[in-house]
C-alpha cells in the first residue's frame, strides 16, 4: 500500500471523527478507573478498552510517521501528540508509577482533533510571546524579594521563608492575596519593619499583573481595531472612487462637447 | 368571550403593572415567611395571600395559553414563566419539600415583566454562546486535572481528592484562589512534586478565565465599534455626496454654457 | 455689609485656600485624638483647635447661606457640606456618642474644596446611574438566594443562614469569594445538594459583577471614542472642504474663460 | 587617558554585556548565599566573587562619574544605579545589618541594563502620574475610615483597630478581601452597626480600585487609538489628494482645449 493511499485514509473525516470518539471514550474510561468500586467490578474491561484504544493511537501515529516522515515533527501539534503517545508506552511501574496518572493527558489530544478547541488554544498561546519580558521582570522581582525574605525572615519563619523555594512559594501565595494578612501579621510580630516588605511586594506584584492583563486586552483590541479600520478605509476608498468615476464621466462628456465645437470651428465655412 | 378580547385584556398595561405589583408583593410575603416570629403571628395571612396570588398567576397563564396556544411556548420567557408556575403547583411535601423553598423563584418573573431587567438579562445571555467552546476547554482542563489529582492525592487526602467530584470541587475552589495555599502546603507534605500540579493549574485556569473575560470585553467593544464606524462612514458618505452634488451642478452649468455656444456656432450667420 | 461684598470675600482664592488648610489641619487633629497618649498630653489643645475650626466652618456656612439663600441647596456639594457641618453641631453624648466618631467626615470636605478630587468623584458618580438596573438585578438575585438559603440551611447553620439578613451577609461574603469553600463544605455535610446552590450563586454573581465592570469600561471607552471619531470626522470634513474649494476655483476659472469665448462669439465681426 | 576614550570604552557593547553578565552572576551568588549548606561549603568563594564584582561596579560608576560629571545624575536610571552601589558600600554591621539583605537589589540593575526590561518599567511608571489624584482620594477614604474604625472598634479589637496604623493595615487587608468576613463578623458581635462600616468601605474601595484600573486601560487604549486614527486620517488624506490631482489634470486639459479654441476664434479668419 503506498503512502498516498495511507494519507487519504488516515486524514479521511470518518477516520478523524472515529479517533475523536476514541479519545473521548478513553477519557471516560480513565476517569472511571479512579473509582475503586467501579474498578473492582469492571476493572478488566476498562483496562482492556484502554489497551485497545492505546493500540489504535499507536497505529495511527506509526502510519502518520510513515506517511509524513520528517515533516511530521514540523507541526507543534504533532510533537504534542507524539509525546502523549510516547508517555503512554513507557513502563509505568516503580518510580515511574506517577506516569500512569498522566495517561489522562491523552484527553488533551481532543484539543488538536477538534478545530474550535485548537483555534482557542492557538489564540491563547498567540498572546503569550508578547508577555515574555513582563514575565522576566516579574521573575526578577520575585527573585529579589525571595532573597530578601529568606535572609530577613528565614530564621524566624522557616515554614514560609526557610529557603529560596519556600520564599518564592510564599510570595506567589501573597500575590494571589490568599492568606497574606496572616503571614504579614505573624512576621510583623518578629520583624516590625516587614510591613514595608509586604506592602511593597503586593503593590508591585498587583500592578505588574494588572499590566500583564492590560497588555493582553490592548493587544487584542488593537488587532481587532486595525482590521476594522482597514475595512472602514476600504469603504471610504470606494466612496471616493465612485465620486471620481462620476466626475470623470462628466468631464469626459464636457471634453467631447468642446471637441465637437473645436471641430466645427476648424471646418471651413 | 373571544381570544382577541382576552388578549387585549391580558396585555393591557394596567393588567401588566398589576401583575408586576403582585410578583413584588409575593416576593415580600415569601421573604417574611422565613421568619418564625412573623410566621407565628401572621402566618395564616401570609399563606392566604400567597395562595391567592398563585391563583392569579395560574389564571393569567391559563388565559395566555388559551390566547396564544402553541405559539406561547415559542418565547423562551414564556417557557420560563410556565416552569415557575408549574413548580409552584407541585405538591410540596415529603421528599419534594425542597420545592417549597423554590417558590421564591417566582420573584424572577419580575425579570420578564420589567423591560429594563429583561434587556440586561438578554444582554448577559447574549454573550454566553461565544463562550461555549472556551467553557468546553476549561471543562477538559478540569477533568484532566481532576483525574490526575484523584489518582495521585486521593489516597492521602480523601476530603479534597477522594473521587472525581471532590477533586473537581477542590479545583474550582483553587481556581477562585480561596484557601488554595493551605491545600497546596498540606498536599506538598505528602507529595512534594504536587507543587507543579497546583502552580500549573492555577496559571492555566487564571489565564483561561482571564481570556473568557477578555473575549466578552472585546466582543462587546467590537460590536459597539462597528456601530460607531458605520455611523462615521455614513457621515463621511454624506460629506462626499454633498461635494459630488455641488460639483455636478457646477459641471452642468458649464455644460449648458458650452451648449449655448455650440448652438450659436451652428446658427447660420 | 451687602451680600455681593460678602460673596466676593467668601469666594476669594485666599479664603478658599485657608479653608482647605483648616480642613487638612482639622483632619490631622481629629486623627491625633485617636491616640490616648497624645490626648492625655495635648488633649485640651486639640479640642480647642477643633472647636475653633468648627466655629470657622459654621461662620463660613452661615455666610454662604446668607449670600446664596435658596440657591445654596441646589448644588449637591453644598448639601453635602451642610450635612457634615450639621452633624458636627449635634450634641454628641449618650446614644449619639457615635456621632463624635463621624466628625472626621469633615475631612471629606476636602473633596469639594480641591477641584481635582471633585472632578474624580464626579466622574466616579457619573457612571453610577448606568449601573442602577444591573444593581436591581443583582439585588433580586441576592434576595431570591437569601430566601432559599434561609429556608434550606437556616435550621442547620443559623450563624450563616439564620435569617434573611444573615443570609444576605453570607452571600455577599461568598460573592467576594472570601472563605466560601469552608461554608460550602460545611453546609454540604448536612445538605449534599447545597453544592448546586453555591456553584450557581458564585457563577451568577461573578458573571453579573463582571458585566457591571464591563459596562463601565465600555461606557467610558464609548464616550472617549465618540469624541475621537467626531474629531476625525472634522478633520476629514476639512480635507474634503479643501478639495471642494479647490475644484470650485478651477471650475470658476473655466467658466469665466468660456464666458469670454461666448462674448467674443456674440460680438459682431 | 581622556574622558572621550573612557566613554567609548564604558559604553562599548562588549563592556555593557559583560556588566549584564556580572549582574546576573552576582544575583546568583547572592541567592546561593541564602543557603547555609552552600555557605559552609563555598562561602569564601561566594563572598570573594561578590567583593570582586562589587569592585567592578564601583569602578564602572567612578568612570561614568568622571566621564559625565554633573549630567550623570540627570538620568533617573543613573541615580537608581548610584544609590544601589552606594548602599552596597555602607558598613553592614550592627543596626545596619539589614542592609546586607538589600545587596540583592543590585539585581535590579538588570532592568536598566536590558533595554526591553527598561522599556516595560518605563511604560509601567508612565501611567502612574495619571493615577496620583485617585490615590490621594483613596488615601483620604482610608484615613477617614481608619479614624472612625479606631474610635469605634479600637477599644474592643485592639489587634485590628488599636491605633491609626493598625486600622490602616486592617483596611488594606479588607480592601484585598482577604479574611474580611472573619473580622466583620467578630466586630459585629460587639458593635452590630459595624456592618454598615464594612460594607460601605468594601464597596467604596472596590469601586475606586476598579476605576484606577479602568483609568489605566482607557488611557492606554486612548493613546493607541489616537495613533491608529492619525494613520487612518493620513490614508484618507492621500486618497483625497489622489482624486484632487486627477481632477486637476482633467480640468487643466479642458482648460488648454478651451484656450486653443479661444485662440482659434481670435485668429482673423
Amino acid at each position: 500500500m503506498n503512502t498516498v493511499r495511507l494519507a487519504s485514509i488516515i486524514e479521511h473525516p470518518k477516520v478523524q471523527n472515529s479517533i475523536i470518539g476514541l479519545i473521548a471514550l478513553n477519557s471516560v474510561t480513565i476517569g472511571l478507573e479512579t473509582s475503586p468500586a467501579i474498578m473492582s467490578a469492571w476493572g478488566t474491561w476498562l483496562l482492556t478498552i484502554d489497551a485497545v484504544i492505546l493500540g489504535v493511537f499507536v497505529v495511527e501515529t506509526v502510519i502518520k510517521l510513515a506517511v509524513y516522515r520528517g515533516s511530521y515533527f514540523r507541526s507543534g501539534w504533532n510533537v504534542f501528540d507524539f509525546i502523549i503517545i510516547a508517555i503512554a508506552l513507557l513502563p509505568a511501574s516503580g518510580a515511574l508509577s506517577v506516569l500512569r496518572a498522566l495517561r489522562i493527558f491523552r484527553s488533551l489530544r481532543l484539543i488538536k482533533a477538534v478545530p474550535r478547541l485548537r483555534f482557542i488554544v492557538e489564540t491563547l498561546l498567540h498572546s503569550l510571546p508578547s508577555l515574555t519580558w513582563i514575565f522576566v521582570l516579574l521573575s526578577l522581582v520575585f527573585y529579589v524579594f525571595a532573597v530578601v525574605g529568606t535572609k530577613m525572615f528565614g530564621a524566624d519563619h522557616p515554614e514560609w521563608f526557610g529557603d529560596l523555594g519556600a520564599s518564592m512559594f510564599t510570595l506567589f501565595q501573597i500575590m494571589t492575596l490568599e492568606g497574606w494578612a496572616d503571614i504579614a501579621r505573624t512576621v510583623q510580630a518578629t520583624t516590625p519593619l516587614s510591613i514595608v516588605y509586604f506592602l511593597t511586594f503586593i503593590l508591585m506584584a498587583s500592578y505588574t499583573t494588572l499590566n500583564i492583563f492590560i497588555a493582553i486586552v490592548v493587544n487584542t483590541m488593537s488587532e481587532m481595531q486595525q482590521r476594522e479600520n482597514r475595512q472602514q478605509l476600504d469603504a471610504i476608498g470606494s466612496l471616493i472612487a465612485d465620486e471620481r468615476t462620476d466626475l470623470h464621466r462628466d468631464l469626459r462628456l464636457l471634453k467631447e462637447q468642446i471637441q465637437r465645437m473645436e471641430e466645427k470651428l476648424s471646418q471651413p465655412r
